[in-house]
């Protein structure tokens, strides 16, 4: 994998990452594919909405299909017929989701199977297997994502285990070999919950490991949304420039673009599928939930300027009565309307960033958006 | 409307019907589109399986999104962005379905939603004007649907109302114009349950009413395979040749060689859609029930000769692993594939009438379908 920092606007920056499955070009947002499929599109339908690297989760993989059948098939990309980067978490935050049904230990996580309580453990040394068998573009190390509110000391200390477990996931990964043809990266995860002091340890140690790029894991996970934004300046004065760095789990179109301003370049959220399939629109202008009353007799596209297979060919009336009637096309417009728009965000970011006006676009993107939006359950 | 008649081959026939929305090829298969979408499938999506023309549920559309909506967009077509033919049934069916919510009279059909159980009435004249507001190309008369088994002396009574709801729905017809820019066409629907005397009474009584095309109604409603058969031919043996014959919710993919053989042009059914999202793939091999645990390590396409996106791209491994984790995209996939099946039929069947050789050519395909299959609940 290589990294190429090409223009920076202020502490922004954009760039390319070079993968043997070719190129995105950041800052990226990555559209979750958490069972190997992102929900309701088709791979041609992902390209189309100009997606150049998904997510993938380990966790869900590792139960089902298993490894098994993801090695027999050649690894995800085959399986999945998706022919550009992937990128998978290491599973731990989804076990640690877990809550009564894990058990952390210095050797790994203990936990059971959300579907059928079954025990299984993952180790910082069996998630890098597990992501080998996947064939992930870039991989990621297993993490104590600590919850919010944490307490300092307990911070501190997850923190080091973290540390440990970054070491021991460089370890495997550096003994092992990928396992089709194609080279695997793997990614250090800084953690320290909302303590610059711990963050600002987390990086530094990590930096000196010398991973390829570098996520900012913990966040969005209810803390105050000044503090999330003063945790990645944090970390992001340590980390070395010329690697990229990922913030997880983030998150609105605002946050995305103070995280970007902030020297982020990478993201992957459930925001636009999800809040997609519970009737929620985004666009420039802030968010429309499509199901309002208002709607049913407004022959006009969800947003005029938006190039997307969904504006272009369908009106919010139509749209409103396919989720009125719980039609699957519903589901399948709203993410590809909704994907868009996140990709829309990030090509004009890019832009912005290449012609050094980052500042005055985000500006002018955080006035338009007028509101807060949150992850539907 | 026009119906060119092309060629023969014994009793089949192919041609094709001109519409103000543009051609369909005869025989012909239309997805169905309940309500105002063929479920898991885009306009676009549609297009690339084949599909020339689609059928959409009156009694559906009349309650959501209800005819002002349909009206203020300005007709079906425009609302859910279908530029190709649409036929509409006149919502009898679901009506005669809902039981004990209806009341039949010599007026009309009294029914409660089964939304909401609010007071609704169907007349001829009321369903001509709702399929004026929807703005199908091909409006079907409203029709009892009788059940089976029924009784002859019940079969008889019902059809000679249906043939005065026939003239009733035709005088309407005649005295209303269409409300968009394109003309409509109604065709009459032939009943009599499984005897051919009210059969060939009903054929006759309509065929000098003088439709643009005839439907044969009331089959594939439980009776045996043979009396459905023998009541095509009993239709068909009366009804015009220079029309269009269509037989409603038909069938299974021998059933339309069949029906095909003995002089049919048109077909609907739930068949390929609802048992698709049933996991259930259709072929020229018979069917395959790709969540049977055979297929968890089979990496082939679910047909090695089909031309669709799903056979093309994906293997039986993934799509059964899409089926198992209740991905979206699967019922995306298995649609596409088996609509592009059931028009893959009628291409070829098309194709063999053009050249003389249907018989041979379904005799092939009856061999090679190995077992009939019922429509999944």
């Amino acid at each position: 994998m290589q990294f190429v920092l090409e223009n920076t606007s202020g502490t922004a920056r954009s760039g390319r990452i070079i993968t043997d499955h070719g190129v995105f070009q950041t800052p990226a947002f990555m559209p979750i594919g958490t069972q190997g499929s992102v929900k309701a599109m088709t791979p041609q339908s992902l390209e189309e909405i100009g997606a150049e690297i998904i997510l993938s989760n380990t966790y869900h993989l590792y139960l089902r299909p298993g490894v098994e059948i993801l090695h027999n098939a050649g690894g995800l990309h085959k399986f999945m017929n998706w022919s550009h980067p992937i990128l998978t978490d290491s599973g731990g935050y989804q076990v640690f989701s877990l809550a009564d049904l894990r058990k952390i230990e210095e050797e790994g996580v203990q936990f059971r199977s959300h579907l059928d309580g079954s025990l299984h453990k993952f180790t910082p040394e069996s998630v890098v297997d597990i992501q080998r068998y996947i064939g992930s573009d870039i991989m990621m190390v297993l993490d104590e994502c600590t919850p919010f509110p944490c307490e300092k000391e307990y911070a501190a200390k997850s923190n080091e285990m973290t540390l440990r477990w970054a070491e021991r996931c460089q370890n495997r990964f550096r003994s092992s070999k990928a396992l089709y043809n194609h080279s695997q990266t793997l990614f250090g995860i800084v953690q320290g919950s909302i303590y610059p002091e711990i963050r600002e340890h987390s990086a530094r140690v990590l930096a000196e490991m010398d991973f390829e790029g570098y996520a900012i894991g913990g966040l969005a996970v209810g803390e105050p949304i000044d503090e999330m934004y003063e945790m990645v300046e944090v970390c992001n004065n340590i980390l070395p420039q010329t690697k990229p760095r990922y913030l997880m789990g983030v998150g609105t179109p605002q946050n995305l673009l103070e995280a970007i301003d902030r020297g982020v370049d990478m993201f992957d959220c459930v925001l636009p599928t999800r809040n997609g399939r519970n009737a929620q629109f985004f666009s420039k202008n802030g968010t429309l939930n499509i199901t309002n009353a208002r709607y049913k007799d407004d022959f006009s596209p969800v947003d005029n300027d938006c190039g997307c297979y969904t504006c272009k060919n369908f009106t919010r009336a139509y749209i409103r009565h396919l989720f009125m009637v719980r039609e699957i096309l519903a589901l399948q417009l709203a993410t590809i309307h909704n994907l868009y728009y996140y990709q829309w965000l990030m090509r004009f970011s890019r832009q912005a960033i290449r012609e050094g006006r980052f500042d005055v676009w985000k500006q002018y993107q955080l006035r338009t958006l007028q509101q807060e939006v949150q992850i539907t359950v």
